[in-house]
């Protein structure tokens, strides 16, 4: 028999959020790994350590101390990649030479006092802290930069250099590279559709159900048709929602729901402390030009880079860095997997 | 004094091949670090491993034993991500789940039966092997496929599964994301400019000289102004030519030189194997539609993950994948440490 069947045969899908194609090699889930072994993230029960930079009350390298914090803890990131007053840069006349000025800040959320509990094993309240701290950065840092990127790097894997829970927000004076495409692409649709790309999705996820891994109330996780990494997730609320400050509290409590169950799910799948890179995409603050931003839906993207088991990885090299991203699973075949798991915490069981 | 300095200001520069640009915070490369350390790669002297898949005379997973091979050799990856006869995908009429089938085939090139022996290590013979072996390889498969992606993953850090010494070449049905992205941006400077742009560039960056990192007579390797990673590196034949095909018997020769220079530079860094992914792009074989090719240039790029010392690297995550590329040290610091070092390898010094 020889009829396309997506879970034999290799195949691209689109992703309409970036017109990039990601190449999906089901077939290949089989061979051998001789390759590099991450080491597992061991789970740590010490609630404070000494040495801590983030932990309350430690001193950190600039010489401030952290304050005893009870829930979330912002401050400004002692090695910034940004500065807020960096002079204009001039301009260049040679297209081959182009450079620009950057302006922004970068700041820390220590997501909790607690040194040992990640997301998935933070009770819901403190998720809630979460995310409104996210918001009442997001909405602060907006009134001065246009984009504003809430973030979490989670396990070594992840270029995390502290084990202490916490996220990164990064403002910036202009619109970074993802964002502007996923602008272009979005608007596009909008254009041509008259509705909204990622309200359109939600809705046709939650009818067909084949990649849904969470689904609450007021919000849906599925593996997206194009995901490149092999656990990819993007959560979507169910409505038309700009930013974060435009959800009701009961959509917030509800989206600390969805956050718990997910990362548990992940947690669960290779028993381990699951190593992500995630993060919040919006309506950007426009401040000139067309500052529409009806086509802009609000949602989170989880990165996470483990494929076979808590130390084997997907690489994104050779390949995928001079070609095109891969992947050896389909989206449906990983959703099945993260599904078919309990959405409690395995150290909460 | 507040006037605009690329090495003390955040600045964004512009990829003029991808239409991307780079966040660049020179005055972040003094943070402290504290996370993961890579394992630095060990040099091995064995030149012979019976363990090995790809030493000479081993038998592979697949059955087949490898003949008692003495320059390169070359066999079909027996997990190949694609296949030659994939079924065509029946085509979907939802903008948001749109796929296509995928075909192709992968193979290995073994680039000398030493297993202890990477490129820097080979003698210039040996790598004029590789190079005739990349370019008969590109030649064959180009009259089915319309692109090859040449490529080596070196090191575990680069996903590398196997230590012998071997590249890859993917041969695709389909214009591969990258490779079209870089087609248009090509395209478009060739019709605005009615000059070729990497050809331009090549002749700028031999003008200025502060990001060369070797020049021979036909080559030159620069830190591109728009470099991503660390130390990554573009290597550039001085005159037009559209395939490695197209090169004459003595840039050949001279290739291999640039080659060895190019990788010994790499490991005397930080006195280690240097991983990296690097791979050739150079005209498609385009079969329909628009065929014209004076757009395109021959290049090699390499990917070093390395930041500051064998076991820390640059993680793309976090901002990076959510946002921006973002790097701590100017292209023309890199370049100024690559420069400053032997072109002669620190093992056979
Ligand atoms: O083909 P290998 O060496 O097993 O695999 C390696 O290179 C491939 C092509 O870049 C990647 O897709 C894999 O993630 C990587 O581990
Ligand atoms: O800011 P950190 O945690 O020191 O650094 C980490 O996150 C940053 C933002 O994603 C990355 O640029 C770094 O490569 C990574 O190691």
């Amino acid at each position: 028999d020889n009829t396309f069947n997506p879970i034999d045969h290799p195949h691209r899908r689109y992703n309409p959020l970036t017109g990039q194609y990601i190449l999906v090699s089901p077939h290949r889930a089989k061979r051998p790994w001789q390759g590099a072994d991450e080491t597992p993230e061991v789970a740590d029960d010490t609630q404070y350590d000494s040495g801590c930079f983030l932990c309350p009350t430690n001193t950190r390298v600039s010489g401030d101390a952290n304050p005893d914090y009870k829930g979330t803890y912002v401050f400004n990131n002692d090695h910034a990649a940004l500065t807020v007053d960096t002079p204009d840069a001039p301009e260049s006349d040679n297209p081959l030479f182009r450079c620009e000025s950057a302006r922004g800040l970068s700041r820390v959320i220590c997501f909790s006092p607690d040194h040992s509990k990640t997301l998935p094993e933070l009770p819901l309240p403190a998720i809630r802290g979460v995310i409104d701290t996210w918001n009442e950065q997001i909405e602060e840092l907006g009134q001065d930069y246009v984009w504003v990127q809430a973030f979490e790097n989670k396990g070594s894997t992840m270029g995390c250099s502290q084990p202490h829970p916490h996220g990164q927000i990064w403002a910036n004076s202009f619109l970074p590279n993802e964002i502007s495409r996923k602008d272009e692409n979005l608007r596009k649709y909008y254009q041509e559709n008259g509705t909204n790309l990622l309200v359109d999705y939600a809705k046709a996820e939650m009818e067909d159900g084949s990649r849904t891994v969470v689904e609450t109330e007021h919000w849906i996780a599925v593996v997206p048709y194009w995901a490149a990494w092999p656990f990819e997730t993007m959560l979507m609320p169910k409505t038309h929602i700009r930013r974060m400050n435009d959800l009701t509290d009961e959509q917030r409590d509800d989206l600390a729901l969805a956050i718990k169950k997910l990362t548990s799910r992940y947690d669960n799948l290779f028993k381990c402390s699951f190593p992500y890179s995630m993060g919040w995409h919006y309506a950007p603050f426009f401040k000139e030009g067309d500052t529409s931003t009806d086509h802009w839906q609000l949602h989170a993207l989880f990165y996470p880079p483990l494929l076979r088991s808590a130390t084997v990885r997907k690489f994104m090299v050779g390949y995928e860095m001079l070609a095109e991203s891969q992947r050896d699973l389909t989206a449906e075949q990983a959703a099945d997997k993260l599904r078919a798991l309990s959405d409690i915490h395995f150290r909460e069981q």
